[in-house]
C-alpha cells in the first residue's frame, strides 16, 4: 500500500495511526499542501483525487491499482478488510457511540480549520484565520469533552483504543497550533497522553514523517 | 424510535431518508434551530446532545432509552441493525467508494455551510454568509460530479440506492438555497431526479415534515 500524506494533515495522521495499529506496512508519498501553490492542486494529484485532499491510499486488489480517499472511508475499509485489532467494538450501540465521537471531530471541527478554509478566511474574507480556527476548536472540544467523559477509561471508550482516539489525538495537536487553551478538557488531554505512549501513535506523529519540517 | 429533527436540516433529512428506505417507523420531534435563539441551545436539548446538533435518534434497547447523534453514526447504526435493504454494497472497495462520496458532502461541504457557521460569518466576521456557503458548495460539488461520474448509473453507484444518494439529495437542496448554479453538475442533478421518484425520498423532503414552514 502507498499513502499519499502530508506530515501535518490531521486526516493523513488518522490513517497513519490505523495502519500502524493494524500492523500494515506502507510506503509514504509526500504531498506538500503549501509548496508550489499546493501540490494537491497539481493536475497529476487531481487525477488521483478530485477533491484535492490528503490522504489517498493506493492499494492493489485483484491485480488492479485502487485508490481510496477520505479518511473516514479509508478507516472503515481498513477495519472491514483487516479486522484485527478491532478499532470498533462489536456492539452496534457502542459502535455508534464511537462513530459519534469521531464525527464530532470529523465533521464538527476539522473541516472548519483545514488549510483551504483558513486560506479563504484570511485571503478572501480578510479576517483572522487563527481566531476562526480557534473558535470552532473550542466549540467542538467543549462538546467532545462532555461526551467522552461518559464513556472514558484509559481511552475514549474504556480500556481499548478505538477510532475515537484516532480522531482525537491529531485534533488536539491542531488545537494547540491555534493557541487553544486545553485546560478545560482534562479528559481529552489525559486520553491523549495515554495514546502517546503507544508505538503506533508515536510512529504516526507528524514530526516522525519523512516530509516533516518542524519549526 | 423518536427522531429529533428540523425540517430543513440536511443531516436530519439524511436520517429520515434512511429510516424510510428501511421501512422503520418513528415519531417526529421538532427542534427549531432558529426560534427562541435556537431550541438546540436549550438546557433540555443540550442534555440530550451536547454538540447541540440535529438529528438525535432516540431508541429503546435492552429496556433502556439510548440516544444517538451525528448522522453518519446513526446511518451506520441503522445499516448494521437493519441490514435490509442495504445502503452499502457487500464489496469492501465499493463500500469505501460509497463512503468516500458521502464524505465529500459530510465533511467536505455541509460543515462549511451549516447554520452556526453562517451565523458566525455574518455576525462575527461581518461578511457575506451566502457567498461563503456558495463557495464551498461549488468547490465540493465540482469534485463530487467528477467522482460520481465514474460509477453512476441511475444512482451514484449503478442501479441501487446507497448512502451516497442519501447525502447527495439534501446537499443539492442546500446548494439551491445559496443560489448555486447547478448546470455544471448534470450527473448529480440527474441522480437527484431519479431519487425524487422514490416514496422514501419524497416522504423525507423538508416540505413534508410537521415543522415545515415553506416560504
Amino acid at each position: 500500500m502507498k499513502l499519499y500524506s502530508y506530515w501535518r494533515s490531521s486526516c493523513s495522521w488518522r490513517v497513519r495511526i490505523a495502519l500502524n495499529l493494524k500492523g500494515l506496512s506502507y510506503s509514504y508519498e509526500a504531498v506538500h499542501l503549501v509548496k508550489d501553490g499546493g501540490q494537491q492542486n497539481s493536475d497529476a494529484y487531481r487525477a488521483l483525487n478530485p477533491m484535492r485532499t490528503v490522504p489517498t491510499l493506493e492499494l492493489e486488489e485483484g491485480g488492479q491499482v485502487r485508490r481510496l480517499s477520505q479518511s473516514v472511508a479509508i478507516l472503515e475499509y481498513l477495519e472491514e478488510r483487516y479486522p484485527t485489532p478491532a478499532l470498533l467494538p462489536a456492539d452496534p450501540l457502542l459502535r455508534a457511540r464511537i462513530r459519534m465521537l469521531a464525527e464530532m471531530v470529523n465533521s464538527g471541527i476539522q473541516p472548519l480549520q483545514n488549510l483551504s478554509v483558513l486560506q479563504f478566511v484570511k485571503g478572501e474574507l480578510q479576517r483572522d484565520d487563527k481566531a476562526f480556527a480557534a473558535h470552532w476548536n473550542v466549540r467542538g472540544l467543549t462538546a467532545l469533552e462532555a461526551a467522552v467523559k461518559e464513556t472514558a477509561g484509559t481511552y475514549c471508550l474504556g480500556e481499548t483504543v478505538s477510532l475515537a482516539d484516532i480522531f482525537l489525538v491529531p485534533q488536539l495537536y491542531g488545537a494547540r497550533r491555534f493557541a487553544v487553551d486545553l485546560s478545560p478538557y482534562p479528559t481529552l488531554t489525559r486520553i491523549e497522553a495515554a495514546c502517546e505512549k503507544l508505538p503506533a501513535f508515536q510512529a504516526a506523529h507528524p514530526d516522525r514523517q519523512p516530509d516533516a519540517a518542524p519549526a
